[in-house]
C-alpha cells in the first residue's frame, strides 16, 4: 500500500477503537441515516440541534457536524451557536453546506464560518462555488457544475478559513494549503440514495475526531463510504436493498480494504 | 393497452426523462422515504419546508407537495408561502391534508387553498369529508370512511378549487370535473409500512411536473407505486424486507408494466 | 409457560387485536423506524407533535410517547402540554428522557412528570440516575452506568411519580412498588442500529394500551423487540439487514415464541 493508502487504514482503525461521540445538527431528510452511518463505521451519533444545548454540546463532543439540508430559524440558530462551541473548545467541525447558493442557508453557513474555522468544508461544486461567492443556484443540491471547476474556489475557501476542503463528484477532491488528494471510488447508486452526500459529512467530522491531518480524515471517511458502497451495490439490484446492504458493508470492511481499494491518490503537485 | 394504460405509460417514461425537481413540505416520520420514493422513481426530491425559502424555491421547482403530517408553527407558515410561491409562478402543486379533520391543521390545509388551486387533493377518505366540511374525525388519519362513500365531497372539492382529487384506498379513485379514473392495484403491506401514502403525494406532484392532465398525473403516480408494491411483496416476507425491495421495485419497474398491471380503469360515464 | 410468559403472551395477542392509537412526540432521527416498529407490531403510530394539537390528541389517543431525544422549543411545549392531556384524561404516557443529565431537557422532562404520573419511565442506567437527581452526563445517551447500579434510583422514581420504570441494558430491569421483573433476551445490534431504543418506550405506550399492569406492559414490548431482534440477527450480516429484517419479525413473531423466548424472570423477593 502507498503512504496515503496507509494513513487511512490506520484512521479506520482508531475510529473503531476510539468510537468518537459525534454532535450532527443536519436536516430531518437525513438524520436517521446519518446516525446509522456513524453507529455502523464505529462511532458515536448525537444529534443534539437545539438552539438551547448545541453550543455546550459542541464543546464536550469529539466532533461536529453542521449540515444545511433543512434549516429553521431555532436550528439555524444552533448551527451557529455549535461552531462557536466547538470552535472555542477545539471540537473539530465540518461544514456541508446543502443548497449553499439559497440566498438564507447561505448566510447561515458563513456565519456559522465567522465564528470559528472547520476542519472541513464537505460540498458539491456548486455549494463550493455559491459559498466562496463565485455562483448562486436556485434550484439547489443537485448542480452541473464540476469538481474540477471547482478547486480554484476551494482553494479560495481553504486560504479564507484554514480549513480542509472536500468536494464530492464522481472523483472526489481533497485539499488544504499543502496536499490535493483524489478519491476515484463508489457506485452511482449513492446519489439514488437520499443521505449518503449527507452522511458523508458526518463520517468526516467523525474521522476527524481521530485524525488530526484533516485532508486524511476527508479522504478516509470518502475511500471507507466508497468502498462500502461498491460492496454493497454488488450484492443489490436496486438502491433499496444498497440503502441496507451499505449499513452491513461500513461494519464488516476491514481497515486495509478501505486504504487498497479507495482508489486514494495524492496528486499534490 | 387502452388508451388510458398508453398515457400512464408513457407518462413515467417523461418522468425518467426529465427528471423533475420536486420541493416537498413534509413530516418528520416520512421525509426520507419520500426522498427514497422520488429519487427510485426518476425525479429530485428537495424538501425546502423552512418559512424564509419556501415561496422563492416553489417558483423554481417543477413540483410541489404540502403534507400536514407533522406541521410545527414556522412549517405551517411555510406551507401556505409554498402555496403561494407555486401559484404565482404556476408550478403544479400537491396537497397532502394528513389528519384534516383535526381543527388546526384542516385550517392550515384551508390557508394554502386559499391562495391557489393546487394540481391534486391526495387524501384518504375521511380527510376528503374533512376538507370538504362534511366530517371531522379527532383520531387522525386512520379512518373508517369508505372512497366511496366520499366521491360526493371529492366533487365538491374539484368544483370549489378547480383541482383533482385522489382518494386513496382499497380502490383508489381519482376525479377531476371531468373524468373518473379507478386504480385497484397494491397490496396491504402498503399500510404497514409508514410514509408510503406520503410518499404517493410526492410521487404525484413529479408526474404533475411532467403531465399537464393531472387526473392522469395521479393516475399514473398510483400505478407505479402500486405495481412497484405488487413486484416488491412477492420478494418479501413482511414490511420490513418489503420497504426496502419497493425501493428497487420503483426503479425497474418498466413504463409498459405500470400501464398494463396497474388495475387502470376509466369509468366515466 | 410461567404466569409471566402467559401474561406477555396474552398481551402481545391483545395488541395485535385492538390495534391501539399510540400518539408520539419523539425525535427527528428515530420517527421513522418508530412508526415503523409500531405499525409492524400491530399499533396504529400518529405523530402528534405540535404545540397546538398535541394536548387534545392525547385525550383522545390510546397511549402516548414523549421522547426527549431532539426537543426544540415549540417540541418541548408539546411534550409537556401531552403529558397534561394524557393525565387528565387517564391516557397512559411513557417518558423516555433521552439524554436525560443535560440541563435543559432533564427539566422539560421534569416538568412534564409535574404534570401527571407517567405509566412508565423507560430510559438507560444513566437517564434513570439523572432523572433522580443522582447524576448527571454532559456526553449524553451513551453511559457507561450499570443498570444494576441504577436501581435504587429507579425506586425512588418508582416512589415519587407512582410509576413503572424499565431500565434498558445488557438485562433490563422493569419495577413499580410492587413486582421486579428482568428480561434477558436480545441482541448486541440493537445498539447498532438507531432508534431501537426509542422504538422500545413508543412500543411500551402501545402495550400500556391494552394492559393495565404496567410492569406486564414494559414486560412484553420488551421481549417482544428483544425475541424479534434475535430472530432478525439470525438471518443478517450486518446491522443494515438487521434493521429491515427486525420489522419483518415484529409483524411475524407469534405471542408465544415472545412470552417463551423472552428470556422473562420475575425476580420480585
Amino acid at each position: 500500500m502507498t503512504e496515503l493508502s496507509n494513513l487511512v487504514a490506520e484512521s479506520v482503525e482508531r475510529l473503531r477503537r476510539d468510537n468518537p461521540l459525534v454532535q450532527c445538527l443536519t436536516n430531518i431528510v437525513v438524520a436517521n441515516i446519518t446516525a446509522n452511518v456513524l453507529l455502523a463505521a464505529g462511532a458515536v451519533p448525537a444529534m443534539v440541534d437545539n438552539a438551547e444545548e448545541s453550543e455546550g454540546f459542541a464543546s464536550a463532543a469529539d466532533g461536529v457536524l453542521v449540515n444545511t439540508g433543512t434549516p429553521y430559524r431555532e436550528t439555524a440558530e444552533a448551527m451557529v451557536a455549535a461552531a462557536r462551541g466547538a470552535a472555542s473548545s477545539g471540537t473539530p467541525w465540518v461544514l456541508d453546506p446543502v443548497a449553499a447558493g439559497m440566498p438564507w442557508r447561505t448566510q447561515v453557513s458563513l456565519d456559522a464560518l465567522s465564528v470559528g474555522a472547520p476542519a472541513v468544508i464537505r460540498a458539491n461544486a456548486s455549494e463550493v462555488l455559491a459559498l466562496a461567492g463565485t455562483a448562486a443556484s436556485a434550484r439547489g443540491p443537485e448542480a452541473g457544475d464540476t469538481v474540477e471547476g471547482a478547486l480554484a474556489s476551494a482553494a479560495q475557501l481553504v486560504r479564507s478559513y484554514g480549513t480542509a476542503v472536500a468536494i464530492s463528484g464522481p472523483v472526489d477532491h481533497i485539499v488544504d494549503a499543502h496536499r490535493h488528494v483524489t478519491v476515484s471510488s463508489g457506485h452511482e447508486w449513492m446519489t439514488r440514495v437520499t443521505g449518503v452526500g449527507c452522511s458523508l459529512g458526518a463520517l468526516t467530522a467523525a474521522f476527524a475526531a481521530v485524525q488530526s491531518d484533516h485532508v486524511i480524515a476527508a479522504a478516509s471517511a470518502t475511500a471507507m463510504l466508497c468502498v462500502a458502497a461498491e460492496r454493497a451495490a454488488a450484492r443489490s439490484v436496486g438502491p433499496g436493498g444498497f440503502a441496507q446492504a451499505l449499513m452491513d458493508e461500513l461494519f464488516l470492511v476491514s481497515p486495509d480494504e478501505v486504504g487498497e481499494r479507495g482508489g486514494l491518490r495524492d496528486v499534490t503537485a
